[in-house]
């Protein structure tokens, strides 16, 4: 697995609150700001700070040796950093389970609620499909929340091909 | 990941036609014989022996080279063989994409037709899911055509829990 960066600008867009005469507060003004944005493939990923992230999207705290070992054996991961005044700050992330050849399954998409809502998932996704198509990997699958459903078909990704049924199996 | 065998003996029962006296051809009658079913996670396996596996289920011809990077990069594999007078028969295979930790996806799961309909899938569907509980992984996945769809329920898989889809996404 090859280390790869990729920089690029950033639009920052940012609601701004102003009082009106009448007492009510309006959202009404939006800042722009440009950051650089870097993404890397790179394993070495700091565990408190990616289970930070997933607290910032309401996920549930994960031991730390099972999300070790569970980076170790994911066959990609992308971290998304925003870097400020020399300061890295981690702020999406996306892994991928497979064979290297034919199958992929992609899990843990997370963009840090600050960030969303400017296009950076759609980055992300669209930079893990480049990854897995590099390795001539043709079937990329993953599974989806009723609310982010459309996200993914936006990307390209189709729900039930030919009736093809996701499913899960859990412990009881 | 560690080596193991099973042995057991298998009920195989095959359908006899006999004629009966207004000429027509009626199948009533089973014969059942007894025979040694293996089953190994042993990643060495004879890539053409699985290919013909795949072919005896309809399955399209896949690049040996693509098939055995695919197999290396597996998480687990699991091959069935039937033994008879010393002769070793590839009849069965299922394999593992995964990140052993939380969640795993089974893939390539096939029965040799002449074995089917005999509980041989389910025993080979519940060593899978064993294996993969001694890793502590709670999230077992797969992706089911219509037709196998109430087979994988009947050992206790679960379609779109909670609304949870199942995505493709395939080149263009």
């Amino acid at each position: 697995m090859t280390f790869w960066k990729f920089f690029f600008n950033y639009k920052q867009t940012t609601k701004l609150k102003k009082q009106t005469k009448d007492g009510t507060t309006n959202v009404f003004v939006k800042k722009v700001e440009k950051s650089n944005i870097y993404m890397s493939t790179c394993k070495k990923i700091n565990l408190e700070e990616l289970e930070k992230l997933c607290d910032s999207v309401g996920w549930v705290r994960r031991p730390l040796k099972k999300v070790k070992f569970a980076l170790e054996n994911s066959f990609l991961t992308i971290s998304v950093f925003q870097i400020e005044n020399k300061y890295k700050r981690l702020i999406g992330f996306a892994r991928v389970t497979s064979d290297g050849s034919f199958n992929a399954t992609i899990w843990d998409v997370v963009i840090h609620p600050d960030f969303q809502g400017n296009g950076l998932g759609t980055i992300l996704m669209n930079q893990v499909i480049k990854k897995l198509r590099e390795y001539d990997i043709s079937t990329i699958t993953l599974f989806a929340d009723p609310q982010v459903v459309k996200f993914y078909q936006h990307i390209g990704f189709i729900v039930d091909p030919d009736s093809v049924k996701g499913m899960f199996w859990y412990p009881t």
